[in-house]
C-alpha cells in the first residue's frame, strides 16, 4: 500500500507541471501501454456481516485509517486511472465524504448503492452514462471493477488486467482453490467433490470494455440482480464475451473475516517499516552509533540511510521512520523543534515515526528525569499522534565493557525494529531503556 | 487456543486422580456422549510452499510456539481423544520430537510421511493397524483427520463431527465459498462459473469410522494417491459412504499464506489477553488504584480479579496476566522474589505476563534510577523470557489534580492493555511511564 516508486510514479513526478494533453501525448508515444481512458468502480455498500463487527469491513480502521482509503490509494497512485466511482450505502455517504477529505483523495466520485452487489455495481457504471444521476463522468474505454476490501493491489497486475480487458473485452483475476469444493445433496450429504486442478477461485480486479459490461447489466434479469455475484458470468451470458482469466498474486486476498483485519494490518506494517533514516548529528559518538545501528537494522532486513542533519524543505524521499541520535537527554522543547523540522520536509509520508536515541556518554551512574519533563514529552507525543506522528525515546547506557556494549546495541536494535513495526499509540512518548 | 473451561475440562479436573476405567464408566453413565474410542491423524508433512517461507508453516512459531503445538493442544485438552498420530516428513522428525517434549504433549505418536498428502494420511492410519511399523496403537472406532495448520478447533464442533461420523460413517466440515468458483477453458478463458449457493468449501476436521476410511485407502488407485486431496471423496468412491457435511465456524480457517500467520497470532493474542489478576497489596493507595484499574480494564473487555497477595501453591485458575501494585520503585531482588512466587503457584499457564505498577505517592518531583538497577531488571526479564514469562514495569506520576490523575489512569490502562495483548519481547524489562 505504500509509496514505492513505480515506473508510472516516476513518470508522474517528472510531469507534475505539464498539462493533461502533454501527458496523453507522452503516452501515445509509447511510454505507457495504456493509451485509452480507464476508470474504476469500487462497490462498497456491503454490510460486512462476515467479520462479526458492527462496522462494515471496508470502513474498519487499520493503523487509524479506513481500509477503503488504502484501496482507493492503490488506484489513485496509478496515473493512467482517471476516476474512481465508490458505491456506498446511503447511510455511509457522509462517512465516505469525510474519508475523501481527510486522506486527500482526488479522483473519487461517490454513488449510492443498490439493494444487491450487482445493483450497486450497475449504479456505479451508470455514473458514466447519460442515464445516471448527477453530472456524468467521462465514459472510459475500460472499466475496472474491484472490491473495496482488497487493498493490496499492485500496479503491474492492474496493468495486465486492463490490457487484457481492452483486447478481449473482459478479464478477471483468479487464484488456485485453497479448499476442495464440494456439492451437497439437499439432505446435506456429499454429492460429489470437484477436481481441484480444473477450477479456480474468481477474485478481483476484473476488467471490461465499458460498453460490454454496461450492455450486460442492461440485459440482466431480476434473478441475476438478486442472486448473482459474478460480473464475468454476465459478460459471457449477455454479450458472449468470454473473459481471459489471469492468475493473480496471493496479495489480492479479500478481507472477509475479523481475523483478516489482523493480516491486513501486518502487511501494511511490514511495508511501513521497510526503511529508516538516521539523523546522526555531528559528534563522533553518535556517528559511530549510527554506523552500528545501520548495520544492525540492515541485518534485520531494513533499508537504512544516514544523514548528519535535517533541514527545512529537504526531501526525505520514501522514509517514514526517522531515528535521531543525541548525547544529551532530550528535552521536550528540543524534541518539539525537531518534530516541526521533520513536518516541514518535503513530501512527508504519514504515519511517521520519530525515534529519539539518547546515548549517555557522561558516564553518570543513574538516570534522572523530572516528572514535569516526562509529562511534557508525553503531551507532545499525544499531540503528534493526532497528526499521525509517533514519537518514542530510547536511552542507552554507555559502557566500556565490550560484551555489555554489544548487549545494549542488540537491545537497541530489537526495540527500534519493534517500535517502527508496531507504531503503537500506547507506547508513544515513552523513554525506553537499552 | 487457550484454556477456557469447557465442560469436558471441568470433568477432567475432577477426575484427575481417578483411573481410566473409572473415567470410562463415568462416560457410559451418559456424562459424555462419546462412548467409543476416538483418535486423530494430523498430516503435517507438507513443505508449506504457499507461505513463501523457508520453514513449513506448521512449524512456524506464533508467540514463540510452533503452530502445530497449538493444534495438538486443541485435541489434547479433549479428554475423549485417546491418541494423536502426527505424520511428519523424515527431516522434521527430530524437530517434532523436541516440540512434543518442550510442550508436554502426552498423546502424540510420530509417524513418517509419504510422498503425497493421501500417502501421509494413510501412513497415519496404518499406525492403528497390524500392517504399520512399530508398536500398534489401539484401533479407534472413529478417526478424526485434521490439518496441522488449523489450530482453532473448538471442542463442541469436534464433538459434532465425531458423533456424525460414528452415526453415518463419515462427516466433514464445510464453509460457504468466499469467492465464486470458475472453470477455465484450456486456452485460459472463462468456461463457466459455478452457482455459489450450491457449493461449499470442504474444510477440516473430517471424521470417519476407522474401518471405512482404512478400507477406502486400501482401494486407492495410484492416481488418487498422487493427485487426490479429498478424503471424503475416497470414502464415497470406495465404500459408498456419503459423508454428512456440517457447517463449521469461520475459526476453522487454514493457515495457508504468510499473512495468515499474522491472523493466527492475533487470534491467539486475543485469547491470551482476556483476563488479568491484580495483586493489590495491603495499603489504601494501591487498593484504590486496583479498583480504578479493574474498572478501566473491564471497560476494555478484560475480565479482572483482584487479590491482596499471592502465596506459594495457590491457584490462579485461568489467569495468564498478573498486575502487581506497589508504592515503592521496584528493586530487582523484589521482582525476582515475586516472580518466583508466581511460578510456584498451581497450574501456571504460559506465556505469562507480570506487570509491575509502581505508584509514586511520595510526591517526589523526579524519577531516578541507577543504571545498574535498570540493567539488573533487564537481565531478570531476559532470563524470565526464556521461561516464557514477560516482565514489564510502569511508574505512575501521582497528582492531586483530578484531570491530571484521570489522564494518568487512562494512559496506564492503555499501556496495560497493549503490554498484555502484545506480549512483546522487545519491551520486556522496561520501566514505562504513565
Amino acid at each position: 500500500m505504500e509509496k514505492h516508486e513505480t515506473c508510472s510514479e516516476r513518470t508522474v513526478e517528472r510531469q507534475r507541471d505539464v498539462t493533461n494533453e502533454d501527458c496523453l501525448s507522452e503516452l501515445t508515444k509509447g511510454r505507457c501501454p495504456v493509451n485509452f481512458p480507464v476508470a474504476v468502480v469500487l462497490p462498497a455498500a456491503g454490510s460486512g456481516e462476515r467479520t462479526g463487527l458492527s462496522t462494515p469491513k471496508q470502513f474498519c480502521k487499520i493503523l487509524g485509517r479506513p481500509l477503503i482509503s488504502y484501496t482507493i490509494h492503490a488506484f489513485e497512485r496509478v496515473f493512467w486511472i482517471d476516476s474512481i466511482v465508490v458505491v456506498v450505502a446511503k447511510e455511509s455517504h457522509d462517512l465516505m465524504t469525510d474519508i475523501i477529505q481527510k486522506y486527500n483523495h482526488t479522483k473519487v466520485k461517490i454513488v449510492e448503492g443498490g439493494s444487491t452487489r450487482h445493483r450497486s455495481i450497475f449504479n456505479g457504471l451508470l455514473a458514466f452514462s447519460e442515464q445516471g444521476f448527477g453530472p456524468k463522468l467521462q465514459k472510459p474505454k475500460v472499466v475496472i471493477i474491484h472490491d473495496a476490501v482488497r487493498p493490496f493491489l499492485e500496479e503491474d497486475f492492474l496493468l495486465k488486467i486492463t490490457l487484457a480487458a481492452n483486447k478481449q473485452g473482459a478479464s478477471g483475476a483468479v487464484r488456485p482453490l485453497v479448499s476442495t469444493v464440494v456439492a451437497a445433496t439437499t439432505g446435506g450429504y456429499l454429492d460429489h467433490s470437484l477436481e481441484r486442478a480444473r477450477y479456480r477461485a474468481s477474485e478481483m480486479p476484473q476488467g471490461f470494455i465499458y460498453d460490454i459490461i454496461y450492455q450486460a447489466y442492461q440485459h440482466c434479469s431480476e434473478a441475476e440482480f438478486k442472486f448473482g455475484t459474478e460480473c464475468l458470468e454476465l459478460a459471457l451470458q449477455h454479450c458472449g464475451t468470454s473473459a481471459v482469466l489471469i492468475e493473480g498474486p496471493s496479495s489480492l486476498w479479500k478481507v472477509t473475516h475479523k481475523q483478516d483485519l489482523a493480516s491486513a494490518e501486518a502487511v501494511i506494517k511490514e511495508s511501513l517499516s521497510q526503511s529508516a533514516c538516521i539523523i546522526t548529528g555531528e559528534c563522533t559518538e553518535t556517528q559511530n552509533l549510527s554506523t552500528w545501528m545501520k548495520n544492525g537494522l540492515m541485518a534485520e532486513g531494513m533499508w537504512v540511510d544516514a544523514i548528519p542533519n535535517i533541514e527545512q524543505g529537504m526531501t526525505l524521499s520514501t522514509n517514514r521512520n526517522l531515528i535521531k541520535l543525541s548525547v544529551n537527554s532530550p528535552k521536550s522543547v528540543e524534541i518539539e523543534e525537531f518534530m516541526k523540522m521533520c513536518e516541514e520536509t518535503k513530501d512527508v509520508l504519514y504515519p511517521f515515526v520519530i525515534l529519539w536515541v539518547y546515548l549517555n556518554v557522561s558516564g553518570q551512574a543513574s538516570f534522572s528525569q523530572e516528572n514535569d519533563e516526562a509529562s511534557a514529552i508525553m503531551t507532545l507525543a499525544e499531540d503528534a499522534q493526532k497528526r499521525n506522528i509517533f514519537l518514542y525515546c530510547v536511552r542507552l547506557s554507555y559502557s566500556k565493557d565490550s560484551t555489555e556494549c554489544e548487549r545494549t546495541m542488540n537491545k537497541l536494535c530489537q526495540i527500534t525494529v519493534a517500535l517502527i513495526r508496531d507504531r503503537s499509540a500506547a507506547f508513544s512518548g515513552q523513554m525506553l531503556y537499552a
